[in-house]
């Protein structure tokens, strides 16, 4: 029997109907879970049908607590050759995506303190992570993943060099628009709030520079950000060429690695 | 008598005159649609040239019908060994492209009721999908549209990853801001107008967070932006990249790709 | 003597101190003419040193003129297998940059009608084209006009694809958006202002949809936009690839491809 | 000891314990000194640990400034073969950046002038240049450094390029504008603050034009806003491009390159 519960929740076999149904009742409580969290938060949707969300979270949060422990249950016949298989699951990225998914609810909806209040409903919007369960049946994410994998070293690199250039262009504006505009740039964080509006280019023009000298430096920072986007786009479109270059090989590998005369791997 | 009809239809051959004339005449009828279409916008030419605007799209409806009913009728001479030719290019692109070029036309111009007066003008909007039918007479969309086919699974993983970015973002800032500026972040809605400004850095600056933690979010979330650019921006590329590439072989393919001294194919 | 002037006035060979003095007085005659521009704008000094901008002016122009016959005269020698070398000088890019550089000061300082004012300094503007002269005497260039011309047919192809999604989105938008803020999207051309911005991601703030439907068409074009963006940066990046690849190749060119037992060329 | 000291003030060598703690000990400074200067940012902070801060600072110049002495110092160890091995090591990049961050703060705290007192501020900034005192300690940045430098020459071009469409762009909307909003666009160099945000997309929304004239030249500008990014774009993407499959053909090199049935070299 714990083996036919495995086949269930693992993904669905061909022709295997019970988990098949099983697939679709997860991905169908989902995408309900995502839809009450919109609806929720409107404010007239969330006091007439108060209880309707309130019975829904009871019941989706049953529904993946026992798929979580069902799935750690059966996590020796995922892992037939490991020494503690629960512990290696329990450790694993759709594992914790699974226990975030249910953690919060865990926490009482209306707190007692209103203290807490908002810091709780931060914390329930993690709800949302439950869509990375849905990661477990869609296999077209591989690519994507595989590039930023690839470049992953690379990426980080620039994301250091990207928070250095954000956090000396926070300092170079602060000191020179602190004296003119302090309420606007009251201090560094402040500062860094326009840095990073400025490097990635969305500019709400809540904050922006009134002094020639600070017009200057945000100029000069506004064409580094365009070098700041450069660099991660040309990383992952390199990583993209050489990935997709390497597919393109593969599938003509068998019709042209040989040498035409003498039989041997060529090139 | 139909043959003649078909080949006027279909876009000229070197040296036929009639066919010629027809193209540049739908061309510069499709041109006209879409110049009428702006002018009318200005409130005071449309009252002082209604009369000219109705005449001039009843004569355009008109031609586009009578177009699209003859390609309907030629159908088969375009698909002869298929069984059923009208069926198959009623369901073509181009075809669609012609119904929908001429369909809300048909509706009334001015609404008797007017409740429904709304969507009929953004019905009639779609009229400018007119310009659409121009692609029968440029091959030079033909590149765009192979990278863009080649990459077209990569791409649909990126939009969805980009569309769960973005919820994800409009649910954080929505719990976040809501408290402090409710009528800016009345709803998850609301807020997922600002996370798509975000996320694009488009940035109009009619709604940003104004709390720490409401910044602290928004910053994350801006510079998740530009990796979102990034990726498609990067699978574009790529695609580009080999489609070039692969051209450059194939000019170079005689020249090259046997082996000097045997005559075998190599590489 | 005609000789002699041809050599001065083409780009300095090695040695050639004469030439190479006249390369040095136009750089330094373009440099200043663009500093004078910059400088005019300024109330203050346009008032106070009116007589040296005018004299300045004046003394450029002669010199740019001079140069102009100058290079027209030596055509001949330019090409001296063509048979109207002259006409086939004044055709080309360097030509009309020389003439578009120096005629609009040939139009009156200030006008003596006031309602055509606006319209010659609009026309004086056009002086800034002198900084293209420089583009005589630098290499660098070269690299990037030829990724730009190799691309050309696809960047035009994405230029016309843009305006197309401008338009539409533009024509959309005033319809939504009109009948609630008719003062913002009084017609489609002011629509279509907030069509580039949105689409180049730019965002002003000073329009923007306030409507439901209208937000989300401006985020589905939002979206578009990066789209947009993606496509002339995959189309120029492939096309630095692929010439940069090029150079690569043609720099190992002797040391590899040459069979290594029979001498036939071989890749 | 001389060479002792060298080689702990060197990048530690495995199992050296004094230079790993000596290392691990300046990049705790570097890192205190760069969160000192933003918390002395909070009005509130600076005040209360006022002597905190300035006790802290003394130290830590102190050791950076021993560091750099001793650096000097032993720079004969560092360049054996050099003539004049301290001038050279004087010259290097990372000793100018260790100058730089150290000599601000040599400038006296509170100015007794206080015309002067902004200026010194902002020459204090330059303490932040501390940070690239840790470039000495990470490897990662070389491939990202490689890839800047070996498309230096066609990132220079592309920047010149972007320069002159500034200027051009800043002197066009000037002429346009300057006449209908003068308190806006009172010169170029402020028009050149909006050719800026433009052409970058950060878009503020504190100047833009608002003549027809003036919106379509922004309109314009704001496309070629859009080539001006995929210029730097595609080449630093091309330059990781490069990069990459050079490395990866590297690691192929030995199984691939040799003529299978002959042993001589063949791609």
């Amino acid at each position: 029997m714990k083996k036919r519960i495995f086949e269930i929740i693992s993904k669905a076999d061909e022709g295997d109907r019970a988990s098949k149904i099983f697939d679709g009742f997860i991905m169908t409580l989902i995408a309900l879970s995502v839809l009450s969290i919109v609806l929720e938060s409107f404010a007239s949707l969330a006091l007439k049908y108060r209880q309707v969300f309130r019975i829904f979270e009871y019941f989706s949060v049953a529904v993946f607590s026992i798929e979580y422990i069902l799935r750690i249950w059966t996590a020796d016949l995922l892992y037939p050759n490991e020494k503690h298989p629960r512990l290696r699951y329990f450790r694993s990225f759709m594992a914790i995506v699974d226990l975030v998914a249910v953690l919060p609810s865990f926490f009482p909806f209306i707190s007692i303190d209103l203290r807490y209040f908002r810091m709780i409903r931060l914390i329930r919007v993690f709800r949302i992570l439950r869509v990375l369960k849905l990661g477990r049946y869609f296999d077209a994410l591989t690519i994507v993943v595989k590039v930023i994998k690839k470049s992953a070293s690379q990426l980080i690199v620039s994301i250091v060099l990207c928070c250095f250039v954000m956090l000396f262009s926070a300092i170079i504006m602060y000191s020179v628009e602190n004296p003119v505009q302090p309420e606007k740039f009251p201090n560094v964080i402040r500062s860094l709030w326009w840095a990073i509006n400025a490097l990635t280019t969305v500019g709400y023009g809540d904050i922006y520079p009134i002094t020639p000298v600070g017009r200057f430096f945000a100029s000069i920072i506004s064409l580094v950000g365009i070098g700041i986007i450069a660099i991660p786009t040309g990383i992952i479109a390199a990583g993209f060429t050489s990935v997709i270059n390497e597919k393109f090989d593969e599938t003509k590998e068998d019709e042209k690695r040989f040498c035409p005369f003498c039989g041997h791997k060529l090139d």
